[in-house]
């Protein structure tokens, strides 16, 4: 890739990529009978910031790696993330009828298939990550699934649920969003880099210390916009983590505290990618975008 | 192990093996946040036949394998199936109270955390399996997400809600059996003979052929039993897919006719077996018990 591009020339070829690599992951073709395909492509086609699969691409430029061979582990991140939203947004959670712009997926398929959907939607993340031509898929796979399990993504979903409504100290908020979104940046970080050369020990570490920073980042990043932005821009709820009396960092810390921390934290990001120079110029220029974002 | 040992004794010795390869993989101490782990064992541990990893050790045996290696596949095979079930039983699906004789997870843990716990568990059971000491752990987890995903189980599930009340042809009962629980039926035979020597065509050919036909002698049975068992044999509710109108074998054939096709079937699967001798003792004896069992 010509490393001249401005990040938006960049950023747009990769998202138009990723875009038709989901869309053969998904194809209507693919055995998966309709209205449960139609129910993940829902969830998954045409729409969303595609952070995931970015990261991945960016981490996989830093090691090395064609974007070829990034394009499975980016889609199965990015059905991986879809899922998510898809079951968080069920009435028996979050109950969010709107998403990505669009109508959720209960609302537009009915409660039944969107539970179906999503639970389809990881199985054919770890179907095309399992069949990747990668060093180790299986390594790949596990990482994927711890990323995205119990002790992470998911776990820090059961940590969120048993505290609405409950006071939390930073501490314990900074665990649950390390699990709940820090883990699946951190695993799509990982997962690129994988795609290319073995990277040694301390830039493994170093890989590590962005991704968890980055992460970071823009969780309060997030909970920031819930607070500032509107439906319109967000394209989902705004406002629903205090309407649902949820712990963020803006109630915990306040607005301006908040966005303090979040520029310390990407600062942090910033300063863990500088032994790999140049090279890590896209996964900066996330973590620039990450902070900056509107939406 | 000694070939000479009666079914019971070797069923009963690999039950008590899974369940401790299981109470492993979801130990108290793999930083999952109670109550997800809570809600992850009360699905998976103590209860259930373990049919898969019977099924995974006997095709393990079948080419050779070493129980060791076949553990790893054998769990997650069984974490797959039991994620299945929570969601499967959650009030938007079949709206179930009773599983294995327990509360199920939503009645015991609430809705939200049976999405969670369901959601987990097929994360780690490729968490599980990607990481397992298998000649090719990515392909291993491609074949189990095939199996379980939108092109089997969960797409079988998608046919059966689009189903409800709907008359059926025989044809389309048997494609959503064989996607809903055929394929990780199937799933479960060829995970475990890859565990061991890689096997001949015609061998492949002929242990999927007794995949098939196992997986379908399982539903019908399962069909008569939902007709004709209690939920006290059972350990779940009976007569809930005649109470719910769905077409089932009994529905669409009558008793008798089901019975017989069983039969049929299940020769099937025997005679599918005999190119491999007494190799397939283990396999052969799962499907007699598939058969006659009671519940």
């Amino acid at each position: 890739m010509d490393p001249d591009l401005a990040f938006e020339v960049w950023s747009g070829e990769r998202q138009q990529r990723i875009e038709n690599v989901l869309a053969g992951a998904l194809s209507l073709h693919a055995g998966i009978p309709v209205p449960l395909i139609d129910a993940m492509r829902h969830a998954v086609l045409d729409g969303g910031k595609r952070m995931r699969p970015l990261l991945a691409y960016a981490a996989g430029e830093l090691a090395g790696a064609d974007p070829v061979v990034v394009d499975a582990p980016a889609a199965a991140l990015e059905m991986m993330h879809a899922y998510s939203l898809v079951h968080d947004d069920m009435p028996c959670m979050d109950n969010d009828v709107l998403r990505r712009g669009k109508p959720t997926v209960h609302v537009q398929f009915g409660e039944a298939m969107a539970l179906l959907a999503g639970d389809a939607l990881q199985a054919r993340a770890f179907e095309v990550l399992g069949a990747a031509p990668l060093r180790d898929a299986g390594a790949a796979c596990a990482l994927l699934a711890a990323s995205a399990g119990g002790a992470g993504m998911a776990g820090g979903q059961a940590i969120d649920l048993e505290n609405v409504g409950v006071s939390m100290p930073l501490t314990a908020l900074e665990t649950m969003h390390r699990m709940k979104t820090g883990a699946l940046i951190r695993g799509a970080v990982l997962l690129g880099a994988a795609c290319g050369r073995p990277l040694a020990p301390a830039e493994d570490a170093a890989l590590d210390r962005f991704a968890r920073a980055a992460g970071l980042a823009f969780q309060i990043v997030d909970d920031v916009l819930d607070t500032e932005g509107s439906a319109a821009v967000l394209g989902k709820t705004a406002g629903k983590d205090a309407a649902n009396n949820k712990p963020t960092y803006v109630t915990l810390l306040g607005l301006p505290e908040a966005k303090r921390r979040a520029a310390a934290v990407h600062a942090d990001a910033v300063a863990a990618l500088e032994p790999f120079g140049t090279g890590a110029r896209r996964l900066r220029e996330i973590a620039d975008w990450i902070t900056r974002r509107s939406h």
